[in-house]
């Protein structure tokens, strides 16, 4: 049984047996963080892993069908930090997956400096917007603007949190390749995988994945791209298939 | 009528009613150059533009049939800059394309700073290796070595040569996508367009296509991917295009 909140749902997770709580006016995941959790590396047997700006815990559940090792997320909205402790409740992963409600910022302080194997986060989008401009509805706009955090805080922290050799990857708008890069350069976090997500065919990329370890040597790769939409206007045969499977 | 010296060839310029003086030993354009001088903005009408590095004047012949504008192409070997030279004048094109044999750190004090509407550049590619894996044949190891100048010496020549304003474009390896990212934001070169070109579906890219803007204010593009060779190995239909046009 689970508690269901205003208008919260139960949906499932894409091909996977799980069951995520989702509200659509307080929060939602997003394609990007479903790509975010397929293309970032993860070791299979063992190891500690985190997601920063969890949201509703989407991430940590998809990686724990990929590792045994554990999972943290951290979510600095309490409303959506409920949201994922009970999902993870549901599904029955609390021996694997803890979400801990608070303050990226203060995460290094609190769980240790370079003790985590893989570090992912789809951190806000926007930059803070001019108070007419701001969503007016709270939650989405703390999760979408740098309300709480800048990318700058989003690479810093996740580079204290990983150890050397560690994989950290994000998702973000390619308006932003610039800042990331550079980011992730100055905190030892060296880029070695970049994949462009193409909305379709023709079109601008709307959407890249980029992975670092802390501490590795240059050697960049530019992967595949990555289109979503066929000229039909359906999931392409390799989106389609990293959303519900090879069925 | 031409001279042609030791194993030169009058090569037709692709789709282009144009002939090109190669040759084996010396110096051959690759498709890498094409496509810089395809991608690159150009004025119609009027301007300035100047190809560092021109090698045979592969780029200043083709962007001769985007534009009225004057090209200027900048050579330093002699060898190689005279094999430019005979091709303009095979060509009929003295009065739009002076080829300048030289080297390109000499070019801003030479023809001026902030003289130019577009700048492009095939950089040579690879660092100086040790002497004993060095290109034995000297014209080859210069084009293709950082010998004469390095990707900053390149993004710093064109910066200076270009007026505020002015689009810049290089092609280069996606190894050094970091560094030519990070030199063109010192040298003010704001990338605006960015490009990736896959050998074939499902492979990593191997070459990158960028534009920057002087002084322009951050808005990177990534374009669609541009995919060289088919199932067949035949170029797709787009490289083909690009090659020989739309017949």
């Amino acid at each position: 049984m689970v508690d269901l909140h205003n208008d919260e749902r139960l949906d499932y997770l894409l091909a996977e047996n799980l069951r995520i709580i989702q509200s659509p006016s307080v929060f939602a995941f997003s394609l990007d963080t479903v790509l975010l959790s397929r293309f970032v590396y993860v070791p299979i047997q063992k190891g500690n892993l985190i997601d920063l700006c969890t949201g509703n815990g989407v991430i940590p559940l998809l990686l724990s069908t990929r590792t045994k090792g554990n999972i943290t997320g951290i979510e600095i909205q309490e409303r959506i930090f409920d949201m994922a402790k009970r999902s993870v409740e549901y599904n029955d992963l609390n021996q694997q997956i803890n979400i801990v409600h608070g303050n990226i910022l203060d995460m290094p302080k609190l769980l240790g400096h370079g003790k985590y194997d893989v570090v992912t986060c789809n951190p806000p989008y926007f930059p803070t917007p001019e108070t007419s401009e701001k969503n007016k509805n709270e939650h989405l706009a703390i999760a979408r603007h740098e309300i709480f955090c800048t990318l700058e805080d989003v690479v810093r922290v996740s580079s204290q949190l990983a150890r050397p050799g560690a994989k950290v990857a994000f998702v973000h708008r390619p308006g932003r390749l610039l800042d990331i890069i550079t980011l992730m350069r100055a905190y030892r976090l060296e880029p070695k995988r970049l994949q462009f997500v193409y909305p379709k065919e023709g079109k601008e990329a709307n959407t890249l994945l980029i992975e670092g370890i802390k501490d590795g040597k240059p050697d960049l790769k530019i992967l595949p791209p990555l289109v979503v939409y066929d000229k039909n206007g359906e999931y392409t045969k390799e989106v389609h298939t990293i959303l519900y499977g090879d069925s």
